[in-house]
Formats: structure tokens, sequence, C-alpha cells
């Protein structure tokens, strides 16, 4: 990873650095980043990304055809040629795009013959970490579609393009957390002493970043991760119930149905907090985004 | 593994063979074995063990107290000196009991002392499969139990014991199964068209057992395991929501909150149905064992 | 409530009658019905509606305009003047809206202008059995929607309107069904012999229309309500958890924290299953939608 | 309701008459007020109770059993003739046992016959407020229990008559609250905008105590009770989920499958914080006591 910029860095810019910097957030479109520049300067990268996707809605339908109509086909031929923009290339090869065989090539040929046809713009999904299976599953999704809807939903990715591109530039202000909370539902209160382990995973690669145990309350003594870092990804927490359920005296099987139990989930933006809790009896579990 | 007895086998064994061969479930105690040789044939593994727990019950106060006295210490000097039973041998290696640091054997030396000192009987863990975390946390959870209910504690864990070695040689009926189901909350109907797939885990190895996709009423249209395939163990499902919410148009943050989630269950009885669902939206799941 | 017409008596009608009968279920808008009208027999009411909605999408533009147009405001002038199709007399003085408070009927004045300037048609809401509460926030959440979006969103409440006429004037096809399950998550089995009553609630009016307890299986016998028994309106559960687990010797608190449950629903489909299950532990609870 | 004695008024009361006051919170058995005389000042009516409850543990087998038989039966030959204390009196008319019919009476004299002649004592249960579905369940429930289980179960019941006797004497300390917290689980956000009521559930009678409306983060801008307000009993919240659907412009049936959503629950506590927050998408919900 590159050196990233602080937002510090971004507001200094003159404005055509800054266009410079940013225009191909959006592909081939750096008016989007010209209409914002004066904008500056941005309190959060979240704030930057809102004022951008601003600028695309109170764009003309011409232009936002134009934006959209502006990105490469999915293992399209611009990907043969190697006539990708950079960041294209790197975001279709993440999703293994660069590798398909030749039926896979043919289905996407298909898929995509299919969309441009019925929507007049090349299907836009933001791929990067996905794989092939979601991205086929997309199109699914979208073929079905309103027009109109569709138009929608294709800058909605557009926009999700964007915002990771600038997350590979742009530091995130440090008010980003992630937190959780034990509860034992099968005794109504929370569930302390019990060991947490935090897991960044990338691809096959998996890295502790954490060790825990929950205090009296059920939760960290502190923010699991916050501020610089936290970055987006996929991390799993991995509870040790089995030594919970254990310590507090309470009879499972053997083995447990709930021993060492991973929670898996992504981090899109690393500015917001993420409360992760685990609702637990031993026969039980739930979790969700909470606040 | 070697192979198991099927229940017709243990039917027809004469009462003198029935007790040599199930003599052991219970540490040192054939009279388990030989006070419900008479009540054959057992239509379950299930029953068998129920049967001889009956007995354990029925049992006078003294005989239960010898019963849990026959029971080695946990990583203490029977072990130490290679005395244990074969059973217990490997029930306790399996748990890692035979690598200890100087440090944890003095812990648990000081654990198992305080324990018999305080109830008159040895600390009885199933600890096969178990990690030394969550013995040390069992140990600290029944410390301070009342006597009475740690007798009936101690002598369900020589029910488990007992369980676990009955497994390891009787083939159970076939009827037990695995299946699930999974319902998208956020739109109110069953999730169709997910992947999912399951693994089996033991220790470190992992091994992927079937890979289906759920039907239109969101479910398997199969148990996922079932009969002489549905084996006591640590499992793991694997469901492909992100698949599911990209073919249904749903959109999600990038990357998704919930993409590829994991599941992880223990199974303790072959012969009964678990029914271990998945309730999914986009920002929350529940699972929990169902019938 | 006046005699239901059978779908047989519907497949019989001549195409004058069907139109004549079935002219006013999308408002001013008999051309509905007339494409439809030799599509029959419909196997379910649901299969009408969706043939009826079918015919609306497959519409020229400025025919879906003429029919968000042929719509009243909701508590505006028409219903002053006693100008309302006798359909939305009815359905609007359910929703309470024919006897506002001048500050109230204000406050629509300014809605209803302010929607209809925006978007060139009247704000249109299946009110039927709802609240001014929940109509003034359905303006505020749909206010803001953008034109294209607001006009599909337009159409789909027509679409409940003429529902809600349907079940008014037609016979259900016999499929529909409510069925329950208690699962005990804190003991990880079905919640047997617990007492459930069943309510039909009517505004204030308050019916119980069954009382049953689980089976074994943590079911009931039969489904609560089925065929013609069960019809759209707003339902409770009952489930009597206190006595469950005093019957299964689980302490709680006194008060319990969970004792007399009740658990309120809506019914929108009589043809369809609605399995409202609840999951229970003597601490936490959860219910869905099942199937 | 007579005046509430203050935790200062207890401490400040010489030995005797805190005997005197309190010598019948344990049925005949002044020796539990008298062993925790010297123990005072008692920062809460909770550790009040704790103190005393000690006490009984501390105390002789022969002590404990004495305690146990100095109960009444429930409906029983005491309670006929008018020779309850006044406290049993009360409680057990709370829970219509003064109005059973001769069935009904022949079953608990069935009952407490088969119970005392199992356990050697009477079947003690804080019935105040429950009903007579709750005590036969709880019957059916224990009747099966290890003698040994059924003493310590029995203490407890004992334990928590005292408590509630407790609480119509001392006023709590001021600690205690009522909070939630509403999460939108299909959007991944607090639910804001949220109308609730709370409403307090005293037999047949229904009082409102509350009515809020959730803020940005989901949650009230206070506690919905606390201090002296936050007492012990049953509560209702009631949810306008349709309103909240309605603003945030999502689409539901009609009527839609949740709406007015009451949740049930009851306090025991009233010196502790109950968090009992609504997890909610269109199609699910769930609850817990949370911390």
């Amino acid at each position: 990873m590159t050196d990233l910029l602080s937002l510090d860095a971004v507001a200094a810019m003159d404005d055509a650095t800054f266009v410079e910097t940013f225009g191909d957030l959006f592909e081939h479109s750096p008016w989007v980043a010209e209409r914002v520049a004066r904008a500056r300067p941005f309190a959060s990268v979240t704030e930057m990304h809102d004022m951008m996707m601003g600028a695309v809605e109170a764009a003309e339908d011409d232009e936002k055809l134009s934006l959209l109509r502006a990105h490469p086909d999915l293992a399209g031929k611009a990907a043969l040629a190697g006539e990708l923009t950079h960041a294209s290339t790197g975001e279709q090869a993440s999703a293994g795009l660069d590798t398909l065989t030749p039926e896979e090539m043919e289905r996407f040929t298909e898929l995509n013959t299919a969309y441009s046809m019925r929507f007049g713009f090349p299907f836009i999904m933001a791929v990067k970490g996905a794989d092939k299976a979601r991205i086929l599953a997309g199109f699914e999704g979208r073929l079905g579609n309103a027009r109109t809807d569709e138009m929608q939903r294709a800058l909605a990715e557009v926009g999700k393009i964007a915002w990771l591109r600038l997350l590979d530039r742009v530091a995130p202000a440090p008010t980003g957390k992630l937190t959780t909370h034990v509860l034992d539902t099968a005794a109504g209160r929370p569930a302390n002493g019990l060991p947490v382990t935090l897991h960044r995973l990338d691809g096959e690669r998996r890295t502790e970043v954490g060790r825990f145990v929950t205090n009296d309350d059920g939760r960290l003594d502190a923010p699991a991760l916050q501020g610089a870092d936290f970055t987006a990804g996929t991390y799993e927490w991995v509870f040790e119930c089995g030594v919970y359920f254990a310590r507090t005296g309470t009879e499972t099987h053997a083995p447990p149905f709930l021993d060492r139990v991973p929670l898996r989930f992504g981090i899109s933006n690393p500015e917001a907090h993420y409360h992760v809790p685990l609702l637990l009896s031993p026969w039980a579990l739930s979790t969700y985004r909470g606040s």
C-alpha cells in the first residue's frame, strides 16, 4: 500500500492538483472532481464522497449516461486488450476476472451483451474483493430491472467504486471504531470473562489483530480497533463460548453445540462506528450491526 | 477408526461378552454394563446409553461415589505414570493434556487438589476435543458448587464420557440428519438460490462434505447429512449470502456486511435431527438448534 | 359483510358482468378489468390480482398517469363534498379521515398540495385500517422521492387498494393457513405443553378465535386458522410462557421477565401460508414470518 | 399502598424494632432478620435481601427445613380456616387461590399431599401476580425433582416471597431505570422517529405511563422510567413500527405484518437497569433483557 494523503493535504491542494489527483475516481469523468474542488475542506472521506455523489446526482441526465458509458465491460474486450484504466485493471483482477476459463468468458460476454442491449450502458458493479459467483448473481439480479431503477443502481455502483478508490488514496478521519458486546440470553445478563479474538481476512490470508476478554458488562474495555488501525475489509470475531459456558458452570453437550463461534463481517466505512454484538444462549445466537 | 459394531451384533452377544465389551464405558465400573445386559435389544445407541444412565441413577449413593472415585485426575499422577485406561489416555491427549508446560501442570495439580479436598472425588469432565482453556474454565465454574449439585454434575460428565466411548464402538441407528433453512427476514420470504457448503472440522483439518443450493422454500432438497454419514463432531455451514443478495438485486455495501457467512456448531448425538437454520437480513443474522 | 362471490362465479360471468362487477377496483378505471376479462378462470384471488397488476404495468405511461390522477385527495375537497366513490368513502373513514380537527385538515391540505405540485398526481396510500399518524408519516416518507420511483410506489399503493377491495368481494381459494412453532432456545428443544391463544383485533374490538397447546414438537396439531376461517386482518398470539417455564421447572424471577407474551401481526393475503413462530428463552424472544 | 420506609429509616432502627418490622419477611422465622440486624446499614433493598438470603444459606439444615415447614399449603386448610399470616392471605388472593372451584380445590389438595409426602415440606411458590395455570404448572415441574434440588428450589421461592414483601415496605435505592433502543435490522441503522408508549399492567388495568419518540440513535432521550417511578410489576412497550416504516418510505403490505407492536415484560428488581430493546425488520423482531 502506498502512503495515504491526509485530509489536510487534500484541503491544501490547489484546484488543478485536486482534479489531477482525484479526476479518475469516477471513470474517465474528471468533471466530478472539478465540481467539488471548491467545496473543500472536507472533514472526512465520507463527506468528500458525499459531495462527489451529490455532484453526480445534480448532473444532467446525459452526463450521467456518459459517466455510465465510460465504464469498461467486466472481463470484456478492453480488459483483454489491456486497455483498462490502472484502477479498473486491479479491481477486475481482485475478483478473478483476469483468469476466466473460456466457458466463463463466454458467459460474461453473453451477459454483457444482453445487459447493454437492454439498458444502453455497460454492467457496472463494485467488484473489488467479490468473486465470480457473486458477480454473475449480480447480473442475474439486475437484468430484469426497469431501466430507470437500473440507471440509479448503476450510479450507486459507480459511487461504491469511487469510494473504494478514495480509500486507497486518502487517510480516513480517525472517527471509526469496532466494538462488541456479548449477552447471555439464557441467563439474562452480560457474558463476562469470555475470550474473543479478532482476525482480518484478506483472501486466503488470515491475521489475528486482537485478543480480548469481555468485562463485567459483557463488553471489551476499549474498541477492538479504532482510528488508523480500523480499515475497510473483512473481519472475523471468534468467540470462545465453550470457555464461557464452562466458567459459568452451564452444562453443555459433548461437543457443545456452540463452542468456538466465528462471526464474519465486512467493514466498508472505516470512519463509522460498527457495533457487532453477540446474543448467545447454549443453543442459539444472533448478531447484527448495532450502534 | 476401527469397525463399529452394529446394534444387531450388540443384541446377539451373550451377557458375558456384552459386559466384557462395554464394561469399561464407565471407568473401572463394569457393574453398569452388567445391570443393563438383560435390557437388550436396544433400538438405538441413545437408548443403550439412557439405560446405562438409568442404572447409574438407580445405584446406591456409595456406588455412585465409587464410580466417581474410579476416575483419574486430569493431567494427574496416573497420567504421568502411564497408568490411565486406554480410553482415558486418548481422551486426555485429544485435549492437549499430555503436553502441558510445567506451569500448566502446576495449575492443574493445584486445581485437582482443591477440587478433591472440597468434594472428596476427582474433577471429571468429558474433555475429548476440548482445549486447556475450556477445561480450566470448567474447574473455575464448578469449584464453587454445593456438593450435592456437583456430584450430580460429575455423574453427568461421566455419562458424557461413556457416550463418547460408546460412539467409538457402536454404529448409531440411521435416524439422524442435518437440515437447514434460510429465511430472508428483510423480505419476509425464503431465501432461494443461496449456495451453501458444509464442512467437517477435526482440529485444524477442514473437509468439505457437501455443496448445496437452497430451493424455493429456502431449504435443501434433502438432508445435508443423514444416517451413517452423519457422525458426531464439529461442523460448519458456509452460506454465500453475498451471492444471494446480488441475485435478488439487494444493494449491499462494498464489501457487504454479510457476504460469506460461516456458522460453526457441534453435533453430539448422530441419531438425532439437527435443524440449524439461518435467519438473514443484509445487516443481521440468527441461528439456533431447531426441530 | 355481504356475501362473497366464489372464484367459480367469477369464472362463469360474461365479460360485461365481469367488468361491471370489478370495473371499480381500480378507481374510475374499468379498463383494467376489461383487459383481464378473457384471462379467466382465475385459480385464486392472488392470481386475479396479479393479472390486473400485469395489465397496469403493461399499460401506456399516460394511462398509468390517468389512473393515478383518478384518485381523490385523502381528506380532500371531494371527501368534504361527499363526492368520493363508495369504496373510497369507507376506506378514508376507516382511517379516521372523516373526523379530522381543523388543524389536521389544514395539515392534510398542505401536504396534498405539496405532493401534487411535486409529482403531478395526488398522494395515494392504501389507508384502510391505518391511522392518521401512519398516513402523515407516509407523506413524509415519500415526498422526497424521485418522480419515477414515486410513480412506481403510487402504482403499488393503487394495487394494494384494489387488493383490499377484491377481498371484500371474492372468497379466497382455501389455500391459506396460519401456523406457529415454539422453540426453547435456552434448552435447545421444542417448547411443548405451552398454552397459546389466538385473537383477532378489529380496532378496539378483540375476539378470541382459538385456544391451543403446543405438542411435543412445539407446534399446534393443526393450523390455527385455515381456509375460509383465515381472513386478512390483524391478529395476536398470546403465549403463556410463564406456564411453560413453571412446567419445565425453569426458575424465573417474580414476576417473570417473560410471562404472558403477546405477538401482534397483520395478515394481508389469506391465500398464503403464514408461519409465525416464537423463539423463546427466559430472557429473550424472536419472531418472524417464516415458511 | 402504605408509605414505604426509607433505607435511612431502616438503618436508624434499633435492633428490636428492625426484627419486629422485618421478622415476618420469612414466614414465622424472625431469626433471619435477627441475624442480619447488625449488618446494617444497607445500601439498597437488593443488599438487604442478599444479606438475608446469606443468613438462610448459612443456617443449619434443620433450620432451613423448619423455615420451609413454616409455610402454609397453597389453597390449603389454613387458608380455608383464615389462619394464614396477613402477607400470605394477600399473596394467595392475588393469584385467585381464594376463589377456587370445588374441582380446583380438590386438585390443589391432591398436589399438596403428593408434594409434601414426597419432600416432607409444603409446596412453596412466590405466587403474587401468578395465576392458577402457572401455579399448577409449577407443581408439575417440581414434583419430579430430586429432594436436594427441590429443597434448594423451595428456598429460592422463599427468597422471592421475602423479596416481594420487602418491596412492599422499603423504598428502593434510586438506581433503577428502564431504557430501550430500536434497530432497523433490514437497513442496518438505528430506527429514529419511531413513536413508543409505555404501559403499566395491573391485572386487567392498563395505564399509559409514558410517550416517547426514538432519537437519531434509536434511543429515548432519557430513561422511560427511573428512580422512584420505576417500580416492580408488568409493563408493555407499544412500538409504532408502521409509522416508522411509512416515514422511511419502506413499502409494507396492507395491513403491514408488523405495525403496532406490543412487547410485554416483567420487572422484578426496581433497583436494576433493564434495557429492553427492539431489533426490527418489516418481517421479524427480537427483544431481550440487555444491559
